[in-house]
């Protein structure tokens, strides 16, 4: 993979106490990944070398320069976390000085300073970032939690003081209250403070937050700033009429700058141009009208559940149904799931029925490892006799979101299921209160996708499977 | 109802253009609240006065003037909410602060400084709210908004650099990202930077909170500060032993002081020493024997994709089972489910056969909304029968956990389930490749977690119900 604005970066502690740098197996482990950077943590509070450590205050300091000045040996350039930096700065400032000088002298690169349990106030992280880069040479950084709700405010503090590093995830994800979100900083960055950042391109943002939301199997926050879905809704009605006159009064940066639209009632979102340029990038040609009608069919779906960032495939293929050139390559006019258990026994059956284009009818059945599996071993089964390439079809990822979890058992599930045939991987999209039906969306495209991009199928036949009168 | 320390305020427009205040109708509302205090949010934005009421700067200044004295003139504490404050004093300062100024010559006691769209950095506060302090002798007020997730770092810079009220809500609730957090507020303001406040006791931040997400039925965000379940959580094998040998590693404040509690999450990557402590966390007592057996039988379960960590109900009913003093109190003894897709129809059918601990038999069916709804529906109809307790469980959350994806439909899920009776709020947990049995597990674990919990419920029965010969 090449990354363009990105490093990937190695992390691991310095080497353990009694044993050398050089023949440590977590250092080895870190050389071993052959990367520009290594990032190494070490202790700088004295309470945490003595009581979590139980090693002298001089061995500590000599771990962190053994481990360091091994690492910069092998030519990496190295970032070195001072754990608990503003805790130990507080107990005892003169050894959380020496951690960072001794870090610095081994041939450190970066100095960052932790907030480790998350305690800190942005007053004291404003003073420690000022006096550590009147102190060093070597650039400084920031790594905030949020156990306070001050993640953001502690970096945004630290850059002000100097710092050039932040160390954050996305959404804020991370243990306990979480680490510092760099969807939120970024932007705050960029757009309130005038600093230039490794990020080229806000208008990405947005997408992105749910794109790791969706691989981390995390529901996002519908109320995290600029990303969330919540961002820029108006609802009451003085403030909706106050946003349509300026949109300042209640909106404090323009949602398409992080990619995100302004929510108000059903309106215009700003995006036709958006959707007409993701379409180009497909290879679809559409004119404006087209476009318009394809967003309102999106955002349709999208109230209902589904979302199309993590799965271009049904994108594709809602795009080019709605276009409607062509007749669909095979019907399922009906299915039946029957499990039963009794005693020692679960058995699971599925039975489908298959039209296809030509009128065509398989009807076959098949069992499987639970009522998902076993209707999708009936459905390849009868679909394989009127198209064998669907043979080379390997499912590699099933993911199942429960979205309005708060309905529980009937709560509308959406899964995402990723396929491949060797050669193209892609990933389709099913929404629905039954997960059994939700699946099955998601097999169908996934399918459907492989034969519209097979070049002896129905290349360009793109249609409606017929799925329980047009659940979709 | 007798307020011991808190006061409760109205809160309105300034009158309209063009009315008198003494004839507002909206005013009229505010003094017929017989309140001690009455807030009152005015324009200090040249533009929002231009723009947003279609008025000229003076008669903005007007209605203020006249709004304020009328109010206090009735004898009532006037507090001054300037909308946009931040924004106002950027675009013409001397206006924003003329329109303080002729609030607290009308009689406000509080001026409040609005950041209306939550877009002010913490900096811009500061500076702000030095100065108004500087000018006025009323108090000064802050109101911040999260859309910079920074509504906590500016109602706190506010207070360091001299407001003295904080407008906020109980776990930051409000439109788009939300309000400032008074669960975050209060206790930084209490416990990191010495300020008194109005509120006496921390220790029953927590509970207010979940109350509060309780009557709002909004489900509380588990990675909350301070108050979260997750906000004093610990898991990894290294983070444990640290917190134990001291827990400042990984809090920034006891937990006790806001009502929350430490909790270790039990994994494999845990020690005996830490199961046990979990298990006295519990109120289990048991013996080192019994904790090494509890841990094998952990390692075996986290190896079959189990992990109880977000499932505490489930972890405490498998201690219970292990240490088998009991009989189950119900045996789910077969199943049917049935699923029929024709046409424009979907049924989704359960059957149920379940015995009591006297071998009394219920067989029952339902239909659902798929087919895990229906095998709930048809589950408790049978268990209220001899459980009416059962009738108050709600499931508050159902997530879908794909396991190793890689096995696509034939994957092993896991159901997390979260219930509440009203009082209590439990998750359990359940495995399998076969989604239908692993809800089932973990709707059984929920059930009988709440007979294990309910005083007229066999206590002390927890036992096995037998699910696919022994599933679990």
């Amino acid at each position: 993979m090449e990354l363009k604005n990105s490093k990937l970066v190695p992390f691991g502690s310095v080497c353990r106490s009694g044993s050398r740098a050089s023949e440590d197996a977590s250092l080895a482990t870190l050389l071993a990944s052959q990367t520009e950077y290594v990032c190494l943590f070490g202790k700088s509070w004295t309470d945490q070398a003595r009581v979590a450590l139980g090693i002298s205050l001089k061995e500590n300091l000599g771990i962190i320069d053994d481990s360091v000045a091994h690492l910069a040996a092998q030519g990496r350039k190295v970032i070195f976390d001072a754990e608990h930096y503003f805790d130990g700065w507080k107990a005892d400032r003169d050894y959380a000085l020496e951690a960072l000088r001794t870090a610095e002298a081994a041939g450190a690169e970066y100095l960052v300073l932790c907030d480790t349990n998350g305690g800190s106030l942005p007053s004291e992280v404003d003073l420690a970032v000022r006096e550590a880069r009147s102190m060093f040479k070597a650039k400084i950084g920031i790594h905030a939690h949020n156990d306070s709700e001050l993640a953001v405010a502690n970096s945004l503090a630290a850059v002000e003081a100097g710092a050039t590093m932040v160390q954050g995830t996305i959404n804020g994800l991370g243990e306990r209250c979480g680490n510092a979100n760099l969807c939120s900083i970024i932007p705050a960055l960029m757009l309130k403070m005038g600093k230039k950042t490794s990020v080229q391109d806000l208008s990405g943002l947005t997408s992105l937050a749910n794109l790791i939301g969706e691989v981390a199997n995390v529901l996002p926050d519908q109320r995290l700033p600029y990303v969330g879905t919540s961002a820029f809704v108006h609802k009451a009605g003085m403030h909706v009429s106050a946003v349509l006159k300026d949109p300042r009064t209640y909106e404090h940066v323009d949602p398409q700058l992080v990619g995100n639209a302004r929510r108000i009632l059903v309106s215009e979102l700003a995006g036709t141009s958006n959707v007409i340029a993701k379409l180009r990038e497909l290879g679809i040609d559409t004119e404006k009208d087209k476009g318009r009608s394809i967003l309102e069919k999106l955002k349709e779906l999208e109230s209902k559940g589904y979302q199309f960032e993590a799965a271009e495939a049904s994108f594709e293929l809602m795009v080019r149904r709605l276009q409607g050139s062509s007749t669909p390559p095979f019907k399922l006019t009906g299915f039946r799931i029957f499990v039963d258990v009794s005693g020692d026994t679960m058995r699971s059956e599925a039975s489908v029925r298959v039209v296809d284009p030509s009128g065509l009818v398989e009807h076959t059945a098949s069992e499987g490892n639970g009522p998902v599996n076993a209707l999708d071993k009936a459905l390849r089964k009868a679909l394989e006799r009127f198209y064998p390439e669907l043979r080379t079809i390997r499912l590699i990822d099933y993911k199942v979101r429960v979205i309005d979890a708060r309905a529980a058992t009937e709560a509308t599930v959406r899964v995402l299921i990723r396929s491949t045939d060797g050669v193209m991987t892609w990933t389709t999209v099913g929404v629905s209160a039954n997960i059994i039906e939700a699946s099955l969306l998601a097999l169908i495209d996934s399918l459907e996708f492989k034969l519209l991009k097979s070049p002896s199928g129905p290349a360009s036949q793109g249609g409606v499977p017929l799925v329980n009168g047009g659940g979709k």
